[in-house]
């Protein structure tokens, strides 16, 4: 077989991590994308505010790139979209809600000229040599799909985020049919969520949230606070239809959570009773018992309503002591103190809050062991591709796989990168294209790199001493200072003993310098980093940065 | 009553938070102090390395401060103590192995003159007006013990850190019965451990873990390396016994579990065969599995011996693709992302990892509601404080003290620093002494406050630009400069344009200021930080510390 007749499958996003998914497909001539999603930066990232994919290798062979297929809407397959489409400008297909949420992100960003292309389940798309089957998923966002991609070689399968509800708020079940059908045809190789592939069991149905609602909203005679992810538009669509059993007005707070419900509605995902929702400034109209608040802030996130509500600092609603506050969704790994802290600050405004993993008031969106198992044995692929996932969930994913009998040598735990090659008699892997994070911080995008984040880390722990010294350029004679400026190290007004002897310790230094003839700024520079650094750590235990500046005149 | 007739209670750590326990009990002229914990910082206090109590109070009264008694040897509880005992310096306390810890931290902070004592369970230590009784608990550390403190208005008693463990490894049980006759005698105030007051159900027992290990160890060809808090002497105990059946020599890695075992096995806490211990260069003496590796980093910690073996950096102990890693412990809130990448990076390794919260190789060392209730119901105290806790646990505890009929005006939910006084008849918060947390940076203890964590912050984020003109100082002409230096902000190889255009702006606003007249530093260092910063904000969407600095010749 000749080179041109493989398939390649190559992740440049979303393998060894949580977050910024995107895959890449190419046969022949033609790539098609699965995909655009960023990721928040990890805590040592300081100062960055998303992370997406290195979308080199897309820019390279921009010509061969003939689709985006997006599978839901959610930041990690949607958020770098727009980055995306300032370099490269394909087609993108998507759900209705799914493109819905993205010409909101588009608008953002002052695209335009831009080819969005709504599809529903079963819908059948044709890119060059690929036929693309959408295939209707449940997850905790509506209008989900994974993809059957048909390729010269065979189907490729690809889940999207997923989980097996079977019976989900909008009624709309995964396609098993569909499953069963690809499953029977024979499907070439399956990518498939691992999220939370080391889960044992079942992920609950999201229906279980709406009984501990009711038992809930039953109870309670106070205001009730529900705070969940915006994008969770049945959660949202379970409060809204517990507050009408019980009688209760709704109002949307936060931006995030009122665009989301704004979208959802108008393109018919949210089934809202008539008169229910009110504006937040009507509040006040409506006894408490007659109140139901949807927020953001489940992550506890510092500028969101909830929290702004829970420290009193929110202009139209505080938190009163019969409230009943319900966490409904949990802490994304990192954000534990976070929400930790809103639910002390809720307790201490008098409110009770409703917030245990094993209170019944969230479930997972994605696929548990027991549900990876059933949809691993439907598909039956010839080769396996887990996605979606930290390194431990792909590992775990692929035991699962080879314990229902796929061979380990048709199994690829792969790295972000890696070009996966397929051919009529055999897969490996053969080669790796570039991949990785861009950092985007403010309007830069791959501005900040390893020397501004080493330089971040080093000025956030014992902060920066600036030596500023004005030299005669004709005889390196000292002509004003040193001085000393520091921030982030000692607060001065304190430590003025601390400043004289290290001005001291610098004119040490420069003299130095000056009775042995040294000219060459840099050995100066460095005669005093090491000296002053040395005093500074003896004094203090500490290594702030420490930056002589010598102006000439 | 005379005023002199009150008891005081003040909490000076440990309420409101986890860690930096510390109660002081005042009665007339006589303070006693229970525990002088540490905190780890949250992630905000930047470069901040440990947190301790703020002992102002004490050191104020210093001559009534007649004891400092220990509960057991956590750095939580004890963490603080080299600190205390410089500024103050009473008799001290403590459990023999608690004192054993004691003494290796007092060494490193190189104090002298203290009056260290070692007490057992059931002694009894009479300290002005107050008789304090030593009762023996069951945690995750040995030798822990609650307080019986016999005072004129009747009894405290705190129970320290506890969980009802049945079948302690020690054969160590909780002192049920001295616990059932003080309830018996009547007890005037509880103070009870928080910690895990929103967990339904009873804690595990530590020999659980055993059994697991017992399985794991029993199935294992290779390897087998199990990472646990290295004060957890029950856990290590565990190891040790199930090496011993399996036929496997202990190699002990890290500073800190080599100290623990070297302390615990010198004072008797530690059963080690004969012959077991080996040392970590021996390792490759002996076929894979006759050998197990007791290690630090259960946290993740960067610096720790697991995190190296993880990352190729250990210089003895690399990770072998038939190892078993046992992660025997469960994230600290915050430490989760450090686990997890732990976990994966061993799993690239090729190790098999065992770290799930379901799987068996874990359990609290505090306790449960269930348990929680039996001690409530036990003691049956006239007023409660629920101590060792966030918030949303003192609240909590004081729901289910409350559910099992202690009166709400009895219990109290305290601050930090708050005084609650007991008389003969009734019992409220009266006052408040100063408390809080005083930072540990380096040498430093205090000297960091908000002004310095807040540069820190902003340095963190956006870097810093500095900025540096030379003036003449009769005229206030430039003579050398501007000069821009940054930090933190954007890689300035690769931004000269943005650097230069930064430049122009900064001499744009010096030469409005000269033509103005202008010569207040002050005044031309905000123009030039309001004009650069804005232009920055356009051009990058950053907010970098700007810092001008203006020398005069």
């Amino acid at each position: 077989m000749s080179d041109d007749a493989r398939l390649q499958i190559i992740p440049l996003g979303g393998l060894g991590e949580i977050g910024k998914n995107m895959m890449a497909i190419k046969y022949q001539e033609t790539i098609i994308v699965i995909d655009a999603g960023l990721m928040f930066p990890e805590d040592e990232l300081l100062g960055i505010d998303v992370v997406i994919p290195d979308i080199s290798y897309l820019v390279e062979n921009q010509d061969k790139v003939k689709a985006i297929l997006l599978t839901h809407g959610h930041e990690d397959h949607v958020g770098a979209l727009p980055y995306v489409l300032r370099e490269i400008n394909p087609p993108v297909y998507g759900s209705k809600l799914t493109m819905g949420i993205v010409e909101g992100k588009v608008k953002e960003h002052n695209l335009d000229n831009l080819q969005l292309n709504t599809v529903r389940p079963r819908d059948k798309v044709t890119i060059g040599p690929f036929e693309v089957e959408f295939i209707r998923v449940s997850h905790s966002i509506p209008d989900c799909m994974g993809l059957a991609i048909h390729t010269p070689l065979g189907i490729i399968f690809h889940t999207g985020d997923f989980k097996l509800d079977q019976t989900p708020i909008d009624g709309q079940v995964i396609d098993f049919r569909k499953m069963a059908e690809l499953g029977e045809k024979g499907v070439l190789v399956m990518l498939s969520d691992s999220t939370n592939a080391d889960r044992p069991g079942f992920t609950m149905s999201e229906r279980v949230v709406g009984h501990t609602f009711d038992e809930v909203f039953g109870q309670c005679e106070g205001r009730i606070i529900v705070t969940t992810f915006a994008s969770n538009i049945h959660r949202i669509q379970q409060v809204i239809h517990t507050a009408e059993k019980y009688g209760r007005k709704v109002a949307v707070i936060g931006r995030s959570m009122i665009n989301n419900v704004k979208i959802s509605m108008q393109l018919g995902y949210l089934d809202m009773p008539e008169g229910i929702l009110i504006e937040m400034e009507e509040i006040g109209n409506y006894s408490a018992d007659k109140i139901v608040i949807v927020t953001t802030g489940s992550q506890g996130e510092p500028m969101s309503a909830l929290t702004r509500m829970a420290t009193a600092d929110h202009r139209w609603v505080g938190i009163e002591p019969d409230d009943t506050v319900i966490i409904s969704a949990t802490p994304i790994p990192g954000n534990e103190k976070l929400v930790s802290r809103t639910v002390d600050l809720l307790f201490k405004q008098g409110a009770e809050v409703i917030y245990d993993r094993s209170a019944g008031v969230h479930v997972s969106g994605h696929a548990s062991q027991e549900e990876l198992k059933i949809v691993l044995n439907l598909i039956k692929p010839k080769y396996f591709i887990p996605v979606h996932g930290e390194y431990r969930h792909l590992i775990k994913h692929a035991q699962l796989a080879e314990s229902l009998g796929i061979p380990h040598s048709r199994i690829f735990v792969a790295e972000n990168g890696q070009i996966i090659e397929i051919g009529k008699k055999k897969a490996s892997i053969t080669g790796k294209v570039t991949a990785g994070k861009v950092l985007v911080d403010g309007l830069g995008v791959g501005d900040v790199g390893n020397i501004v984040l080493r330089d971040r880390k080093q000025l956030s722990q014992d902060g920066i001493m600036i030596v500023v010294v004005t030299i005669n350029k004709e005889n390196g004679e000292v002509m004003a200072g040193p001085d000393i400026v520091t921030r982030g190290f000692v607060y001065v007004r304190e430590s003025e003993e601390l400043i004289e002897n290290a001005k001291s310790k610098v004119k040490e230094a420069l003299d130095v310098c000056y009775r042995k003839n040294i000219t060459e700024w840099a050995v100066i520079k460095s005669q005093v980093r090491d000296k002053l650094g040395k005093h500074l750590y003896e004094k203090t235990g500490r290594r702030p940065m420490i930056l002589p500046i010598i102006m000439e005149v």
